[in-house]
């Protein structure tokens, strides 16, 4: 009768460390008669830091569930409860269709539990892509703007979607601080290096000249500005001198792609925390 | 004046070692002026065959190259000049999406120098994913009738596109020996397996109930049935005991489609030879 | 004053899952005042079995957290109650001396919380290497004997060293079923192939003719017979046509020892659950 | 009767590309009766180099065959002639016993085919490890000189035994320019980062405060400065958030000696070329 109201929640406790926390919790969740379907926790001895997810299953109260948890939890806790389930993203693009190419086609065959809201690129380049797979293309040029003002009118449009997360598929655009605070650790983007070894726009030549025999690429979430940022997947590819710069270029796009959607699977199934420049990642 | 019919070919000569092979090669493509771009070549001590692949540019009497050459290459050489260049590729589907969209991907927005003549599915599942690329998208149901039956209904259809190679993308059926043998070395498949590890249709099943650390996959030529024949180019990724069966499906698509496009990259260069089993690649 | 008694241990529980596990586990250790330095769990929803690690940090009264435990668990649980800290191994060879040199150069120089009792050969081959670092070396020759006097005469001696795991270092013989139940998931094994992909004795050979791409190792438990039990840690590298047997042998060499010490390090600290054929890694 | 001379040399050369080179230098070798066993060759086109690489066997007269070849090659080539086999080593450490570990092990054991000359420390740590396989120890100690002093007494001891390679095998010091130029293109260093991400002392510790996902390490020849020179072979491991940098540390030092000895068996085998500040690697 009440089966229909059977949740999947995922409730993420980030606080201080202190003794009998997990029990504390996990007793709060017990006596709310919840199910916990998986339960990661993670103490940072060196920053005192307890990080816990909890997955339950069961019947909510989720206001009598967060209070209970606020009478035991320390100051300063951050405590989200999510519903588990499909999220919803914006995604940035600049010219290169590899990185959104893979979103659409794990958002509607399997992949990633993710609606595209829309596409909205600072080139026409890829309209005819994203419309291929029935998802609306915005143009935002950025001709005759300043970054600012680029920025605010991508912020107004962006935020009409109400996105759960704003993915940069390689969107080749610095973004202006108040873009990044608009939307705090909201905003993944991969970067086609393997972070910190090259930063910049033409890294594959970089590495090129370097003489490197590996290539890699990072998603991270954007906290400061495009390059850095708390590093969410790294992954590389071995290369050797037969490769040009484009030949790395060709070879590091199916790890670009792929590292972008590890990340975001992990994103939106709230596995991962961030905390200063670092994330842990249930 | 001639320059516009300045070309690049591939010469690739497959024969039994014997002293001077490289010299007399490399001296017959000098004394047509034609430039070598790029020479690979190897000797399989253990047989006694040599492998050559030559990248020549410049202006081509093919015959008088050819003739050249056999007058020096022992008998029973193999020797091919192909032209450099887009292919034309048939992809054989079943139900799954993922590889069949990465190769609509990058022969759409770069990465394989292929033009898809059709998808031909034994199901209608995947028409409306060829069909957002345009691709003619065909139905040769096997409903009704026997494996031989079906099969000829698919080679008739598919020599009328004439392609260069038949791409199984997860074409999920056993072919017959006819079938193989109507396209000799030119049909490449993705086993989503790391052969010979498991084979079958449940692989992720059996690694699963094996509890493996590793997952993989394998794309080969078809020389004998679907899951036999020299493997082109295999990878895996890392598994933990969190992985169910379906979690390991999830993470070997990505595995699957790009081990799949980096063989077919490596043929459409006409860089892979074959004999008996076993690839030798350049 | 007490602080002398300090001491870090590992719980461990194996039990059917039940609602509020972790609850009442966690609540019982910090009713006994221990600190948790680091817990993990997980359940296996297909089997519903529960497995949970907890580090634990201060004045143990074993017998009275062991009671309290046990009023709480479900009946057919397991639970242990390790000190954490060095163990004893004994480590098993035949002629090849890669995987005993990287085990003594860690345990000598760092990387491996472990001290060798003892190594014992079925042949002299690695007595010098063994004495190099001053390990007692024993010869067992199995010249004479049947497999099951000898396995009988390994283990009279084995078990004088009273070892927490025996190590087969590329111990080429194979075990009898009274060895093994001899020490219950207690003999680790670094089989040099990527199981389950070639069995048995010459499987480089195999995979070279065969002309696999890759090439692996996988360390673990043996419950039955050499190439099989629950799977611990498994590696690979990539290969070409230019290797030979022999190259391939020399490759997986590093391949072996590294994924048997990485085994290793992850069973010494208690890390590794065995059920069935599958292991939970945490 | 003149079999006992057969020998096996490896030729090299490196020049201006030019058409024919190939077909000029493999027709000499053919002229001389001598098998090519292996060949590999690559050209830059980026620059406009030519290298080859020529594993022959044969009766050879070594002066007659440079001279030959010194007739066709154009201004500019470097070619050697040399021997295949054993090559001569010192190995340079400070305090880290793992890569040192490892040569020794393969010195004496296979895998490695290198003879140890001397191993030479600025600290008296690592003298038991070397004595235990029988190689003599030096220790020349910093303390009280100058950079350049000490570099100056390190030089005349190694010149003693006339080395082939020097192995910096952790090797903390920073060399003197007239150290490296002492030894062109003949130091290999095992530098522990994936460069040129991290570069210094601490760079495990930089890597943990990067929160990054990904450590690795890279080989390279030392022309210039400890962290900088041509990168011979580069490997990467996974980590993640519960790693410590001491974590990073012992997982790190597995990959610093196999990358360390995967570009060392290059090197003895002449198959680096360096150019610049990149290597070709057949």
């Amino acid at each position: 009768m009440q089966s229909q109201n059977v949740q999947r929640k995922v409730l993420r406790t980030l606080c201080p460390d202190a003794k009998g926390l997990i029990a504390q919790i996990t007793s709060i969740c017990f006596k709310h008669q919840l199910n916990i379907v998986q339960n990661n926790e993670y103490v940072d001895h060196h920053t005192g830091r307890f990080f816990m997810r909890t997955e339950l299953e069961g019947l909510f109260n989720d206001e009598a569930l967060l209070a209970d948890l606020d009478e035991v939890l320390p100051a300063g806790t951050v405590r989200e409860l999510n519903r588990a389930g499909r999220r919803r993203i914006v995604v940035l693009v600049t010219k290169e269709a590899h990185c959104l190419g893979d979103l659409l086609m794990k958002s509607a065959y399997g992949g990633l539990d993710v609606d595209i809201a829309a596409v909205i690129g600072n080139h026409e380049t890829l309209r005819a892509l994203a419309e291929r797979f029935d998802i609306p293309f915005h143009l935002v040029s950025h001709d005759g703007f300043s970054r600012e003002e680029h920025d605010a009118r991508m912020m107004a449009l962006i935020d009409t979607f109400a996105p759960d997360y704003v993915v940069l598929a390689k969107y080749m655009r610095v973004l202006t601080p108040a873009f990044v605070r608009h939307y705090p650790n909201q905003i993944i983007n991969i970067h086609h290096s393997f972070l910190p070894a090259f930063i910049g726009a033409r890294t594959y030549h970089q590495a090129y000249e370097r003489g490197v025999k590996i290539i890699g690429a990072t998603a991270h979430y954007v906290n400061d500005n495009l390059d850095e940022g708390p590093i969410i997947i790294q992954d590389v590819i071995h290369v050797d001198h037969t490769y040009t710069a484009e030949d790395m270029m060709r070879a590091g796009r199916d790890v670009e792609k792929n590292v972008l959607s590890r990340a975001l699977y992990r994103v939106l199934a709230h596995r991962v925390f961030v905390y200063g420049n670092r994330t842990v990642i249930f």
